[in-house]
């Protein structure tokens, strides 16, 4: 009996690999790699260039390739598709659910689709490809697969259920059937389980369950997993403007979207300015991370122009400069904690919203309380270490203020990106510390001067 | 033919929801929730108070109000469940899956616990439960649900569709069937697919699928939710330290647990120290902001005191003080790049490591690459807008230390947090830009005093 465990990349095992790999004995190769999951091999992929994963993917079984293919990274993929020849591609796609293989075609270049599409064995699957290529990548109609299971309205359980016999061998994963009438309007779905547990001559219209959930191909994607998630949902059927069925996204799918939502807001609120990764190469890495640092120089550049007008005030009371990181740094927390509320509760856009005039006021609420505490803290311990009650008086009244603006510009800077269609996680980067500190600047200063 | 639409919160609707609500028509009120999904009931009960929701939830089936009390967020459940009384949580716990029975009664204090659990009718469910409640909620264990769906390898096809007709009343979504053997060891899965495809006198020993991937009880969730995400699962079985199938963990579970992960890390992102949304009262939220705001503010204090020992240098050269925003918000923007490039990949636990020692070349490597790129930009504009070298040199040189000492710190601070098993998220927040900020300022005055 087999045991049933993890493949774990050992590097024993991948010393072993290596030196097959080198020697190209393609037949040890294969029995070093039986029995392992594609995903895993997938992995295995990434220790090895470009040159040698193709080598590798060559003498698998195309089942197992085009796995491997769909798994890979974007960028490692695309390198790959790069190399290979259509009509490699066409017996790889041949193997994948119409979904993973229009994702595949959208990386090579146009006029090669259609030669790969020309290439394919089945009529049905070069169809299917057709009408998925015209979806944008980040809606329903671009998630979706056109291989599903339905059911005729009209039919008994053993006619649908001989015609799942059939339409199954094309489908990996089968979920629910979908009900529909002569004209492929959705009328409801029917779950496996209540096909078993039915008798063979029910009627599907007496069974079948009205309640289903679907989508508008060109729904955002964040929405189709929200949905989802909402109502609990495995898979959920797609139909176009007519009702008419066109196709099923699965939950796969839109976990994968939503990791990748996750990454991509993570980078944003970290200043980077596009996908990269801890081992890509050092000029890839440089080159994400200098935009922003650069709008943030500029930000300090500008800054420090600003400051240069006090210069006079400064050499009177050159106390005034100890507490500008207090100023800048509060402005640009405080910033981020409200554009980070606010990019949530966008995020959620089933909830009922506020309007734009109570938010502000609530708001401002939390400004007030967290602005007085802390000015509070400030005020007293500048001036028992400094018992000096005007710069004492000016940082505190600077840091008040510095609250408040601060939660003001974070409320308001992701709202005004969303109305713009802008993704409002920018906001809660170096967007708004860098406006914040230009911000905190003019408040701290203009205030130390009047007060002085 | 009733429509296939998902239903919308309307203000309409609303409006007059609350007038029936307020009458306690609830005939009327019933009616007006007929057709209307669970999860949808759900996003109405938010807009009222606790009393008002026991109301609603009371008066319609236990069957809904168990779905609903399982959607509901965790906080307004809390509220609602110290509410009512124990035989009517019981009533609840009895209509739902045990994985979501437990995550209720983890909310009720033990004793109570003890007594739901008693008043339970089906001794299989109090079985299950007091199974699940012994695992922490953030393990595979504490993730799964005692319902599955399993058959004997000696069985045949038939008398596996027989027993799985018999099973399925209980179990809500069937996915794979796992094959075990007398003792309960896992030993495989088979898809109802291949069932539907096989005749009636197949022995399932000679169809099912020896390669399956399981979890031990103790594995966190964060793993869990990635092996399904590799290896492309909706369900995977869980299994204790003998290898015997103890429960199974389905997909959409998953698909919550990565959410609120990307959640959590957000907050912990933008110094956010619990969970609040944009709604939550003005004390609440002010007290989930407080503290970090507390530890910025302790930083900056400690950067006036710091720069306080220059107070003579500054009287000299005012211009000193211009740039001390310029170097502490680089400091904070290379930290957070950095410490989030790790949080990524330290949440990637799949992937080989690199050694600590090549990572922090490789980081050395992209910190010169950008140091050198931004000190000569702004070497370039100082001189030209002050034409004072002294100081062009004193900001370029601070800068380029900042970069690389801040690199150094975003890489190692998540790292250590990792290790010493915190979120290493922590490290991209309000935590890595206090820090920085200090060294900033130690740099820059360190640097300026040397040179003039």
């Amino acid at each position: 009996m087999e045991e049933v465990t993890q493949f774990e990349l050992t590097k024993e095992f991948l010393e072993k690999f290596e030196c097959l790999l080198e020697e190209r004995d393609a037949k040890s190769i294969l029995k070093s790699l039986e029995g392992i999951n594609s995903a895993d091999i997938t992995s295995l992929l990434y220790e090895f260039d470009t040159e040698e994963c193709i080598y590798i993917v060559d003498i698998l079984e195309d089942k197992v390739s085009a796995e491997i293919l769909k798994d890979l990274d974007d960028d490692i993929r695309s390198r790959f598709l790069q190399e290979i020849s259509v009509s490699e591609v066409a017996r790889y796609v041949e193997h994948l659910d119409s979904d993973d293989g229009a994702d595949l075609l959208k990386q090579i270049p146009l006029k090669l689709q259609e030669q790969v599409i020309g290439m394919l064995k089945s009529d049905e699957k070069a169809g299917y490809l057709l009408d998925l290529m015209q979806y944008d990548e980040d809606v329903a109609g671009g998630l979706m697969a056109k291989e599903l299971i339905k059911a005729n309205i009209n039919w008994t359980v053993s006619q649908c259920i001989e015609e799942i016999r059939k339409q199954a061998e094309n489908v990996s994963k089968i979920y629910s059937v979908y009900v529909v009438d002569d004209l492929d309007k959705l009328h409801g779905k029917i779950s496996l389980k209540k096909m078993l547990l039915a008798t063979d001559q029910t009627k599907i219209s007496d069974i079948y369950d009205l309640d289903i959930v679907s989508v508008e191909t060109y729904l955002e994607e964040l929405e189709v997993a929200q949905i989802m998630q909402k109502y609990d949902l495995d898979a959920i059927p797609v139909v176009n403007a007519r009702g008419k069925l066109v196709g099923r996204i699965t939950i796969d799918d839109v976990l994968d979207v939503v990791t990748e939502l996750a990454e991509e807001e993570r980078q944003m609120m970290s200043g980077i300015s596009s996908d990269v990764e801890e081992d890509d190469s050092v000029w890839a890495l440089s080159k994400a991370r200098l935009p922003w640092l650069f709008v943030g120089i500029m930000g300090g550049l500008l800054g420090a122009y600003f400051i240069s007008f006090y210069e006079e005030d400064l050499k009177v009371v050159p106390m005034m400069a100890f507490f500008v990181p207090l100023i800048t740094a509060t402005g640009g927390n405080v910033g981020i904690q409200s554009s980070s509320l606010v990019v949530q509760s966008l995020a959620n856009r089933n909830a009922f919203k506020d309007s734009l005039l109570s938010r502000l006021v609530k708001v401002l609420f939390v400004a007030v309380v967290n602005g007085i505490i802390l000015a509070i803290i400030v005020f007293g311990i500048v001036i028992l270490s400094k018992s000096d009650q005007n710069i004492a008086m000016t940082v505190s009244i600077a840091l008040f203020s510095v609250v408040l603006l601060a939660s003001f510009m974070g409320t308001i800077t992701p709202l005004i990106l969303d109305k713009f269609g802008i993704n409002p996680a920018l906001a809660s980067g170096p967007f708004i510390t860098t406006a914040n500190d230009l911000m905190g600047l003019v408040v701290y200063f203009s205030v130390a001067h009047a007060l002085y």
